[in-house]
């Protein structure tokens, strides 16, 4: 099951995944633009009480509306790596996110800013769960999100693949102000709390920081990915590398 | 009540609120750092059960600390116009932010990356919640928060005190990039979903986007703090203008 108007409307629009059903919770003042999608996709829709769609959803955030899903389409790995692109978007590698809102707004933000896609690991993150497509706002639907068994095998993979990997850390060496992020690159972003594993750390190609100033110096994963993604987005506008 | 490790701990470091009672949860462990520091400064500590604190703190959340504080400082905007700094940290504009959890991850960016206060509306803005500290986790402790009647005013006075006041919207006339944030700025930000209010966004003096590539072109508005405050710390560390 996913819910929410933009998880729903988005599985719908990317057309990469099966939709079995769709859950319209009657009284409840849908988006139109959904309704009319839905509607004109063929969808089946089942009129459900609001009590039938929170049990469907799980979730009292399901603004009117849930769907029975396949599984989530994770993407293959070696496809990603073999790609012919001189320069893709980059690569956001998570080492043990837990917390669903910062998946899905790490997925929102990697979506809007042209990440390539996302690695997590199979056993130490949190999966695509429904709260995380709803933080995601839709974007789950056309990101790539990648799982490996080990991440660190992952890193060494992207680098033979010609990627530069570079590690996030506070006390990294130089800043992502002065790092070339317009060739082949990837990141890796630590959990909240404890930062990255030190073999993942040892890893990467180097370790950059983010300048803060203030007295918490602190962001969570989800604004870390935010700001190394527009910052590469920025460089490679810079130099026309991408078209905006 | 505010509860959380960030929270309390932060709270009592910045020294700006009264702290009446602490209570920590039996059994639960908690940070060393906190406890320490907490014995060291002589606050009262109150040991309470697991189900005790759920309902002292409101939430599940809380880390295994609550405590009951003096009403939140709000800052005087007064005060933060007649500033003598010739470049004082950017200034944000919130327009009627709804979502507890993005309001808190604006002040925890604006915390981090050196904005000088958040203004929001009396009427149109959660307050700071229990929850919106939770989620700025201690970085409220230390922003200057300041309510205002009328946004349009408070943008006019921004104004005549001599800082450009940027709205930002997806289809602003420039970037942030290709604008120069290295003087007296405020952004103004939207609500999730309908953004700017048009006679705020009309009292703006430029709107400015933020460069997009994904299909979902939406970022939430702690995501669109996050990029302008960095874009912002980023141009004045490149001019010298701000220490890192």
């Amino acid at each position: 099951m996913i819910y929410g108007v933009h998880p729903v409307l988005e599985t719908v629009r990317a057309g990469r995944r099966r939709v079995e059903e769709i859950y319209l919770a009657r009284g409840h003042s849908q988006a139109p633009d959904l309704v009319t999608q839905i509607q004109d996709a063929g969808f089946p829709v089942t009129q459900v009480s609001a009590n039938e769609i929170i049990s469907l959803a799980g979730s009292p955030h399901h603004q009117g509306v849930a769907a029975r899903v396949g599984a989530f389409p994770y993407a293959d790995f070696t496809e990603i790596l073999s790609s012919d692109e001189t320069v893709p978007g980059p690569i956001l590698i998570l080492d043990e996110v837990q917390d669903p809102g910062n998946l899905g707004n790490v997925i929102r933000s990697a979506e809007c800013l042209g990440a390539t896609a996302i690695v997590i690991a199979k056993d130490r993150s949190v999966p695509l769960t429904p709260a995380v497509e709803k933080a995601a706002a839709g974007a789950s639907a056309h990101m790539r999100i990648v799982r490996v068994v080990n991440l660190v095998r992952a890193i060494t993979q992207l680098k033979n693949s010609g990627f530069w990997v570079y590690g996030t850390h506070q006390h990294g060496r130089d800043t992502i102000y002065s790092a070339d992020l317009t060739g082949k690159t990837a990141f890796v972003l630590g959990s909240e709390g404890r930062g990255m594993r030190r073999l993942v750390r040892e890893t990467c190609d180097n370790v950059v920081s983010i300048p803060m100033v203030g007295h918490v110096e602190s962001l969570n994963v989800s604004q870390t990915a935010t700001i190394v993604l527009a910052e590469t987005l920025r460089q490679r506008l810079m130099k026309n590398v991408t078209k905006d």
